[in-house]
């Protein structure tokens, strides 16, 4: 769709491509949708330089946790196909060297780090196998790589084939900040139900929080759901209120951080409110969210650590003083949805309704059994 | 205390002054704190150019309906002292349209008529009672503005003094958009009780809310709280729902541009969404208003028309693109709190509780037969 997270070869072919043609793979590059410049221009940048990969992370080049997953892993295995090494000891050393180093861009991010370790992880297990050419660890680290891609964009179908049973002709969705393809390698988490109706002809309309203050709704998702031809209104944070009151939402679906064993779920600042109001209008409220993101060492939402965030984010976020510079700001850059406010939780397994903290474990149970 | 809306003479005297001095007022001049310059300069302009004037009301130099009405009936006063008519009728003629240009700067603004009709009606009972000299003439029109402006800052000090009954040591007070000293002619209507129990040593914490589109939370309220020593924290809008959590507010006081006659209230857009994330977290929820916002004739809020502005507030306010440029954008400028959300109304003569239908009428019979 939006191809936010791909490898393009020498040939200009990008991949993870359908019909599973893995020829000449190798020389390429990681290839991005520079999200810094969205929504006034579409710029796409390849790289397969290290420093570059590592300020494209750090700069929100590319950003969304799964996303930057895909995009870690797919870099690591840019930048080592250069590598001189003749020897596995050596390359091993260093493709380590190059992870720990990208895996520094942000270190918060959990995607970043597991999909770095998977990938360093399945050279080192075909080391131990016997695997001792380098160009063939190589070509191992890039097809890890791509699993990884491939994995991703997979479970964000899931997820959109669970979700877009919820949605019906006629419907009105709300949803805050970006959980959508610019979020993961492609379709996202809380848009893909969207995208999965939108592409059967079910007609629905979304409205789009701008979501202050880094205004990820409107500067994002309202792109990326306008670009795909999905009626999409942006609204500010504080009209959501109404606009449910307008009788023109019938369903809010929002993506998820961290959610905690009994439901609870961490996401975006401002989606606790979207609750609240919603259970005000008895409107549904939806968490979509592979099931990795169900953090069960957590047992609830009062578990889960809330960044602050630099107030110049709220004081002069578009260039211009918005409020006096020497104002004090708060800043959370998350909340917590009590269990109670949510209606359900879209997986790539299937819909976990309540009671989540019995259905969570036993999807995890099904998980592990699997 | 901020000194919104002045009448400045030529020895730069301010009026009205305590202690009734009215001595030297003429040739003078209406002087108002440019708004648009807020946060980041504090600059007063002094004019008495009818085109001035109307171009400071037009540009939101000054805002805020009583304000605005206080800026009319003094810019009409400064205006017409440079008259040269000699004779009544012509003089008469001559202010009505300087009114009428003066009404016509921000036609939907109903405190802006009403101050210049009874301007001009000032001086018409005056001429029908026998006043015939023009100079006469120009000294009653300023004494009638300078009286509007007189019982525009006397109803927000009782306002004020009302509401700070409800203010206690330790509390947190949320409040939506700019009812405050800048709103008016000095002291403000939601802010009125902040400042009264500032000035009687009560420390109170205040949390502003940013107020997407125009920013009027934290480029006016946070910099006219923080000005005067009131402890302000700002926040974005989306942010309110997590502060109420955290335990931080025990209260909420917001202004009102209208009030039904059962107690549904219209104002700034997110008032609504505030009204119901404090119901959800049992905080009470205050209107300060002055009781000529109640409209009797309008029985409840439904009745009330809410004015839709234009998207590009919302898509590039702040000088750069913020959504992609041509998506659709829903943006009403007011909503309509409903009564079963209010606590109560703070007015000059009291506060309003509950039953609103009944006690409404009893306050304006009250104010009728007094």
């Amino acid at each position: 769709m939006l191809e936010t997270v791909r490898w393009v070869n020498s040939e200009k072919k990008l991949f993870p491509a359908s019909g599973k043609s893995i020829k000449n793979l190798l020389p390429g590059k990681l290839r991005l949708i520079d999200q810094t410049l969205l929504p006034e221009r579409l710029i796409y940048v390849e790289t397969d330089d290290r420093q570059e990969i590592f300020d494209y992370i750090k700069r929100l080049v590319v950003r969304g946790a799964p996303a930057i997953g895909c995009a870690a892993a797919l870099g690591l295995a840019a930048v080592s196909q250069h590598s001189k090494s003749k020897k596995t000891s050596e390359f091993l050393r260093e493709i380590r060297k190059t992870a720990d180093y990208l895996a520094s861009s942000r270190p918060t991010a959990v995607n970043l780090s597991w999909a770095l370790n998977r990938s360093v992880s399945a050279v080192e297990s075909s080391v131990a196998n016997g695997t001792g050419d380098v160009e063939k660890l190589k070509e191992i680290l890039l097809q890890e790589a791509l699993e990884i891609v491939s994995e991703d964009i997979e479970m964000c179908k899931s997820i959109g084939r669970n979700g877009a049973k919820l949605l019906k002709n006629g419907m009105g969705v709300l949803t805050h900040c970006n959980a959508g393809a610019l979020a993961t390698a492609d379709y996202g988490t809380a848009l893909s139900p969207v995208y999965t109706a939108h592409e059967k002809g079910v007609k629905i309309r979304v409205y789009s929080d701008e979501t202050r203050p880094l205004l990820q709704g409107s500067r994002l998702t309202a792109w990326e759901l306008k670009r795909t031809g999905v009626d999409v209104t942006t609204i500010c944070d504080n009209m959501a209120a109404q606009v449910m009151r307008e009788g023109k939402i019938d369903i809010v679906i929002v993506g998820a951080d961290r959610i905690a064993a009994n439901g609870d779920a961490a996401n975006k600042i401002g989606t606790y409110g979207v609750a609240i109001l919603a259970k005000y209008h008895k409107i549904p409220f939806y968490i979509a969210a592979p099931y990795s993101t169900v953090d069960i060492s957590i047992k609830e939402g009062k578990g889960i650590p809330i960044e602050e965030r630099h107030g110049d984010e709220i004081r002069r976020g578009f260039g211009r003083l918005t409020a006096p510079s020497d104002v004090p700001v708060y800043n959370p850059a998350f909340d917590v949805t009590p269990h109670e406010l949510i209606t359900g939780i879209i997986t790539e397994k299937g819909i976990i309704s309540k009671p989540f903290i019995t259905n969570i474990k036993k999807m995890l149970g099904e998980k592990l059994s699997s």
